[in-house]
């Protein structure tokens, strides 16, 4: 319902982080930043049009802001939880948890990040495109490492790492509105298909050129 | 543009496809089916609203039926493509080339399944859900099949088949906009991250625990 307390008189001051979290009442599951006007916006914070161009260009650079904070929130809370679990623990299972409790939580920001990659204007995609890569940059880093201290080998570690996130973001994005039932029996079944990944990544890497091809995994 | 010739005049029959290809050209990468209007509808079909009311309850009903169109020509196309395919032959790459393809295309309604899993209404979303459901079934019965054939077991093919379709859904998604080119690198992408998933799935199940317990991919 925005801040009607404020109408009326000037705010004494107007942060950036106060427009931020106007939009981020605004939007949910069923409401993509993309559709966010400024009128809606400065009306939810409760300033005029003149507090919110001191912050941000336009309503776009206002979303691209949201989808990078998305990201690199995101990033913070998945590390966060690796840093937690001793080199000999399994990463894949608290990786996804951390995951699907910050999509059950508030989680508005996680929304955007799940959402704004397949509508929205092109900077928006690229803007999610961006903070997904930088995800599966760290996460490939991490694959290599793991393997390493077990000596093994991962094949193609960047595309297991693309792989696991597109997948684990595009379930997450079917799991905003699940039960809680519903979000752990998918919390399940991430965890079981990202360990096919690097499963499969770590198997074939080893395979000798009749078991690629018996799996029908050699050759173009 | 619509259909202006139309116009000032009753068109002699109007069907089903009339509304749905008009419908479709409204459509596109930055515009979901949740954002059309009746009024634009039967503008662009060159038609009064009773005309609509005759096929569709109102235009959520007409976007649940392009989500279905859109599933069951996507299962058709690949299910050719695989039929072409000899039993010895891998069918990784030509069914993720028909997907591309079909991608390239005018391919609207491919846009439809790709874009209303995240945004749109519950019922949209369903709908997408329950598309991408079928598929899944197709290619885990696929999955087995072709396992069988060569005397080879698969880990928990049910998810096997919808990592990989979620996560080429996922892919295809980003690979909308993008150039012959960059949709040629994801293809090549797509081929191999599938193939990650099939080869983990099928060497998870002939793995002992230990090789299990090594890639962290035993226990829970």
């Amino acid at each position: 319902m925005g801040a009607p307390y404020r109408l009326g008189r000037t705010p004494i001051v107007i942060t950036r982080q106060d427009i931020i979290d106007a939009a981020l009442r605004l939007i949910g599951p069923h409401r993509s930043v993309s559709t966010l006007s400024l009128r809606e916006v400065t009306r939810e914070a409760g300033i005029a049009p003149n507090s919110f161009y001191r912050h941000f260009r336009d309503v776009d650079e206002l979303a691209v802001a949201l989808i990078d904070m998305a990201g690199q929130s995101l990033r913070q809370i998945i590390r966060d939880a690796r840093l937690q679990v001793s080199s000999t623990q399994e990463v894949t299972r608290p990786s996804v948890m951390v995951f699907m409790a910050q999509l059950a939580s508030d989680a508005k920001l996680l929304h955007v990040l799940l959402c704004e990659g397949t509508v929205g204007s092109d900077a928006f995609k690229q803007a999610v495109e961006r903070e997904l890569q930088y995800f599966e940059d760290e996460l490939c880093t991490d694959l290599v490492r793991l393997a390493d201290q077990r000596g093994q080998r991962v094949h193609a570690p960047e595309l297991a790492a693309k792989a696991i996130t597109r997948l684990v973001f595009a379930l997450g994005g079917t799991a905003i509105d699940a039960s809680p039932q519903e979000r752990e029996a998918i919390a399940d079944q991430m965890v079981t298909m990202v360990r096919m990944i690097i499963f499969g990544a770590q198997a074939m890497a080893v395979a000798n050129p009749e078991q690629l091809r018996q799996t029908g995994a050699a050759g173009r």
